[in-house]
């Protein structure tokens, strides 16, 4: 992708504020975050999730789930985190969970994708967005763990859906899932129970590779 | 669409306790946002939008856009209205803000499909789902009307990206489309003035019809 912006191609009425103007840009600019195509298969259509759909369901799942928190959080900001937590990939692209390859780089290519995206913002607000997508990387806060743990329960319970999913990447095994998921166990000790669950039936029943 | 949920398809493990096998199950049956297609075309694709990506849409705008709200806003209580805000159109489908047929009966399918679907959830969270829901329907709250505004604003957006898009719906003038978004302008008159240089400007360029 160029450094073309999608409101270069028909920008907007030029009577607007220069800063709400910015704000617009930015809004129009990530719909692109609606292209960028996940790993994980949807339940109710046959094909892949897509980075939008996928911070929608884990804001939807932070309301619903944030009393299994082990420590408090606020419900809010945690929302927040996930609604951010993607939209640098419009451009670092999605490194799926079992490419070990893709992450060996994906932190420079994620920290440049940050500069590039929010410096379209306002200052004030591109230190904002960009504290919020430090704070959802850094695991630091309990609104951060829980974010996180969301990022890794939804993929799983999708899998689980369709009997495997992504389970089925070559050299994943049952271990392998155990040790990425093992984070929502950090947020959640009931939540880290029931990933714990799934995983272990997903490889009962032969949809995840048992461990060599 | 039957009663049959997802995950009867597949259950989910049955260790889970109960409480929280509820809350997953409802993780997973409302991927179905995922598939309820708006008429409001994408930016940065050629195909029509999903409930789930203009929540996410509109989430993030909450948080960008949160400064022109006239009366003081918790960002975190009106990212979570519009987070819920479409969810009943899994099973009322979506009511296009220019369709005066369907708009008839919109109220009553849309209670219909609330008791529906909240009704999976633990009562407590029902409640709690509803009372969401309520709020952003009725707009008596900052939070609820800034949340509305994002909800028009947005499409408005993409009609424009699109050089016309829904404006294109027969029977729609400029004035019916100035007219369903001075919604707007009740929550925040910086961008009720921005969506009227938008729809002046379109209307401008004969991307949609003038009034008789």
């Amino acid at each position: 992708m160029d450094d073309v912006l999608l409101t270069d191609k028909n920008p907007l009425p030029d009577v607007l504020p220069e800063r709400l103007a910015a704000q617009l840009r930015f809004v129009v600019e990530v719909d692109r975050l609606k292209t960028v195509v996940r790993q994980s298969p949807l339940v109710a259509a046959e094909r892949r999730e897509n980075d939008a759909e996928h911070s929608w369901h884990l804001a939807l799942m932070v309301i619903l789930l944030a009393e299994y928190a082990d420590e408090p959080i606020d419900v809010g900001r945690t929302v927040q985190l996930v609604v951010v937590h993607d939209l640098i990939e419009i451009h670092a692209g999605d490194t799926p969970l079992y490419d070990t390859v893709g992450a060996e780089t994906q932190v420079e290519r994620e920290q440049a994708a940050a500069d590039r995206l929010f410096g379209l913002l306002p200052a004030d607000q591109a230190k904002r967005f960009r504290d919020l997508w430090d704070e959802f990387e850094a695991r630091q806060t309990p609104e951060a763990r829980f974010a996180k743990a969301m990022d890794r329960l939804e993929p799983l319970l999708l899998n689980w859906m369709s009997r495997g999913g992504t389970w089925h990447t070559p050299g994943v095994t049952a271990d392998v899932v155990r040790a990425r998921k093992s984070v929502i166990a950090d947020a959640s000790a009931a939540l880290g129970e029931a990933a714990r669950a799934v995983i272990d039936e997903g490889e009962r029943r032969g949809w995840l590779r048992p461990s060599p």
